[in-house]
């Protein structure tokens, strides 16, 4: 059922630090940081030949990741993204498994434009899992 | 100067619960379990099309990963893996830049049977990165 690993995305305290470590240090390809106030998160997209690592940073009252800065003051992983043909049969699969996706289980519009949901990390090896329809 | 994400890994409390989980709930090709006691773990490789995630399980005594798991009883994202085409031109890059790399300095063998670096997570984004010469 899934497929790419679409990205990684990594909470950092300090964006342009994190850009800079990334860019300077990692000689890596870095986007310029882009805001998406509706996920409450500001991203820097780092390019790898096969895969992109998503570094977030919160946007705005109420970030989704804030709680994860409080808890991880150096930042670190938040979640492994894989991409699926249907989101909505994939979620119906795991649903029917006994998984359990996060929210009110339908899609939202995700940081590409595209369909995403959240799985359980209690149901994945202590990992957040988010599906996005390819 | 990094190149492809080689894996992620995911270190988690019961390896065929967490084979399971990736083979039949989310569909993905995965290996046979494989010990590893040069490095204290028994892996199993989850093969997605562009890259792979490590399940990893602390074998033998003194595991690099036991402490882990009892931070983290559910399991996590252990570390990522980037490669690189010289490894020691990328340590004495990293060092010159005052990045810190673990251990002696000196690359190991991988799981893989090729050279590695881990590199400390506080100067990069409290992400412990692993770099395996490709």
């Amino acid at each position: 059922m899934i497929g790419r690993l679409n990205h990684v995305a990594i909470v950092v305290p300090d964006l342009p630090a994190a850009t800079a470590t990334y860019r300077d240090t990692l000689g890596a390809r870095v986007s310029e940081p882009v805001d998406l106030p509706a996920h409450g998160v500001t991203t820097v997209f780092v390019e790898l030949p096969n895969t992109k690592i998503e570094l977030l940073h919160p946007l705005g009252e109420g970030s989704p990741i804030a709680r994860f800065l409080e808890k991880n003051a150096s930042g670190g992983i938040h979640h492994v993204c894989y991409e699926v043909d249907d989101i909505l049969a994939a979620r119906d699969r795991l649903k029917a498994q006994g998984a359990r996706v996060l929210g009110d289980g339908e899609p939202k519009t995700g940081a590409h434009g595209k369909p995403v949901l959240f799985l359980h990390p209690k149901d994945f090896c202590g990992t957040l899992v988010e599906l996005e329809q390819a």
